[in-house]
């Protein structure tokens, strides 16, 4: 199964003052990531706010990035929901639209508390979209799923044709390494935590990514794997730095999903409001926000549009 | 506002063998709750497989439910979910097709983490259908909100005009003590763990439940409401141990969700399976509770149909 | 073996302005909890700062407590550390002082994980002290051993001869019930949290219970036993409530290690600082607590000297 | 202040099969480390069950290391407990029998909740040997102490003289470097978990380390470091997934301090059984253990006595 080379932004959904998505910023949004470096989108996903939106809205994002991208621009459609119907439904869709591939969390009700249970909630949502590859986006903080990812992909082997790897958003880079041992890397291990994306490089060699915070740094980001690429580890070193500066920043102001999607608006491209139960920036907050973002130069370095 | 006198069920889904949901049961089901003794139900909550359903489905539960339960039945609708605007639309329904009242657990996704998080979910969900008493279902063993209710009830008070009380499905006795005693009693604390029923009334007064048991048992939990307001202390005993030793049992099969839910089938009332990614219990262990249960002469004491 | 009828007082450790442990006022204290109503004293645990006394002062205390307490007045030694060879040494000492019974709770470290590991750690010390009554003291909030107390008592039933019981500190009235009822009551189940004694007792009957409220507001809550006993419910509950609103208070200051020793001092027996990593309370939070003591007429029903 | 270079290891403290603690071998384990190229011991730390000795043990150990070890071995005591008496006591005595350094984790009990406690704590035994370097070791897993490190050093900076730095045993390589950044590294950040090093090597630079799995793994771990110096990353890489691959075998047999003390004996210098409540290895583990490590051919690669 081929492997994704290079990095994949997750990106915010864009959402219209009154909390309507709004899907004109879609085209340019897309342009921009492409333009800044980006590989492709998962779309749907926690920074897209996906569990807040309704399969209707799913299903119109998905149609609308299908149709937005530049050629060769990969599109993952996040199609996890505590409800396996719409998830199939969603992972049905995306194959009809011509999606490049899926991927779902693990539901974070009911808490899975077994391999097994996420295997079949897996095989199932796999099932529905048998011929796009499906990644399962790991990420225990937000749904208390804390399985050994080792076990989880021995049980999938064999059992999900469509099986294509993980989306690995936790800290452990002795787990991350151990899976990408796996079978001589059988599966396609993405990172999944842009902080450390230097270190996973160190250990692991050539491989891809999912990020958040490309939205807005995916220059930097990006030349963090570059400048590996090539050898430069001073710079590798200098970018990764700068990139930790950054998330320093949006942990002040309540993680990417807020505070990143804010600085869209500071970059030029206003995505508008989160919807409930996060809580919205305020004005106040913006200001202070840009103020710590200028402090460190990011204007000059951020996306450029 | 009223006060709930009494148990509230919380009824399973009931599924066809494939996993579609299967409304035909619902009026011998309901029948049978108002037989046995309890006041109303509480439907596509955690029992229900709420979380599991889709908005389509719980639409066309909700409608069937109203139509099948006997006059002064209260038919309670839980409407939560991640995204609010489901939320919104299922309480909306609600109301017009003259549901008794409503109720929305904390979203498992985002993990609510303040009480002005919780406050602004449960207000946009309750002003939705303003007329009709809302209830926060507290349960945060399945979403991770362990906010103190208290803070929560003040914030809330001449906030939310239909905010009716909490469904306190937690440990401790303390907290639910507190909160009963805001401003004498002005919010309604319906208990919500049979297991402990009767050391409740006796820190508590009359007071209402919602309970999972009472599909089955609820003869048994009933008669410990009755017991005590006779004042017959050694009855209201033997009758909560013997709740207890149900409990017991269910526990060793996955708990009331996918347990409880099997046993409906023992009793005469097939509700079909549980959705993925619940683990349904397999015939063996489907012979293994029934004999624990037998042990136990659950089926001259369980409910009758 | 004996079963404790009644409540036992978990004494807080005087300690001089330094912070060294100060026997003086040891007669004084245990006479005060005598004349309150208390049947004993569990000493050197989590209210008395146990873990944070050297091993000599934890021996003087206990000589100290035996000497000092009338006749027929119980000291029960907490002798849990996390080196067992000197809960070992702590537990034959209590013996050859003549206290009348040793006590443990689980050690913080390392972290207990397995039934059998609990089992091993108590076996352990029990042995050192085969003549004396042993408790385990579960409080799980504190060690993270939240191990089923139920498969516990059967792991230690017929293998720890003098095992005697459990401090229950937890909020689970159903597992409290459920080891209550074991071998129709085996074990001297002694109830461990103060604001739900009442609860407690409605699903009991008659019991004993280790209290660390009582050290000042001892008078209260042996009345809650007392008018349950005389049939008298709406008193119970009036008593129940009232040192709910005492809890309360505390629990604005940092609990009862740090907030309950300080009341100490505005009942008139100054007991000293707490050692660090409490944080002590300044003068201005002692002013604060004052005033919401008196708010709720504290001094008038608290212990007398 | 001098920072160390190279790797310090966690020894296992040797007992007999009595459970007693047994000097003898301490020589030997001390020549046999300095011959593997390890730069130091820790002490009486968590590997060494330090929790589980008595104080007086503790000393006794600490005096037989410092004699033991050949020149510029650096001897660091841990002298962490819950009675600050007790880790003040220790720390004097380190100083006073020439250690080259002191270091405690945060007590299990009471859990620290806030950085303030947690400073005064630290204050409270660095100020009991003023002379020597102290550092905090950082291992939430084991006490629960999760508090953020950056906010810790900037606590601790200017108000405690011979703060030295942190041994950061916890999985986010984003916090370690960030304190690594501190002032420009002012602080000592040894890296603490084995199983990570050439990732963090990556990132942060020439560094120390304090190692579990050198006692019987030391010659790989050291010459990881010397692969990535030497600019040699595939090597590094080799080395690092062997690393993990004998860290896979330990995790099977209960981790470092059961797994990891029974290698010892494999390897030729037995050093007992581990105290109650750690759950001993039977022999059918043990012989399990050394043919998964035979498998990985770790009797060739394993530390040379």
């Amino acid at each position: 199964m081929e492997k994704i080379i290079g990095l994949i932004d997750a990106p915010f959904t864009p959402m219209k003052a009154n909390g309507d998505v709004n899907l004109e910023p879609v085209p340019a949004y897309a342009a921009m990531l492409a333009k800044n470096g980006l590989k492709g989108v998962f779309i749907n996903g926690s920074s897209g706010e996906g569990y807040m939106l309704t399969t209707e809205e799913r299903i119109q994002l998905a149609e609308k990035w299908v149709e937005s991208v530049p050629e060769g621009f990969k599109v993952i459609v996040h199609v996890g929901s505590c409800c396996l119907r719409e998830s199939a439904k969603l992972a049905a869709h995306a194959k009809e639209i011509g999606a490049w591939g899926i991927g779902a969390m693990a539901p974070p009700f009911p808490k899975i508390g077994r391999v097994e249970e996420l295997v079949k909630y897996c095989e199932t949502i796999a099932a529905a979209a048998p011929d796009l590859p499906f990644y399962f986006y790991h990420i225990p903080a937000f749904n208390g799923c804390f399985l050994p990812m080792l076990d989880f992909l021995k049980a999938v082997d064999g059992r999900i044709p469509n099986f294509a790897g993980i989306k690995y958003t936790f800290e452990s880079l002795y787990e991350y390494n151990q899976c990408r041992l796996y079978k001589n890397g059988k599966f396609d291990m993405l990172h999944g935590q842009d902080e450390t994306y230097l270190p996973s490089l160190a250990q692991g060699g050539a491989q891809g990514g999912i990020c958040g915070t490309t939205n807005y740094n995916g220059r930097v980001q990006v030349a963090i794997g570059e400048a590996w690429a090539a050898g430069d580890l001073a710079r590798a070193r200098e970018l990764q730095d700068y990139s930790q500066e950054v998330i320093n920043v949006i942990c002040h102001y309540r993680g990417n999903i807020v505070g990143g999607k804010r600085i869209m608006k500071l970059i030029g491209l206003d995505l508008g409001p989160n919807r409930v139960p996060w809580r919205n920036m305020t004005d106040e907050e913006e200001k202070a926000m840009k103020a710590e973002l200028e402090a460190i130069d990011f204007f000059n370095r951020c996306n450029i549009l």
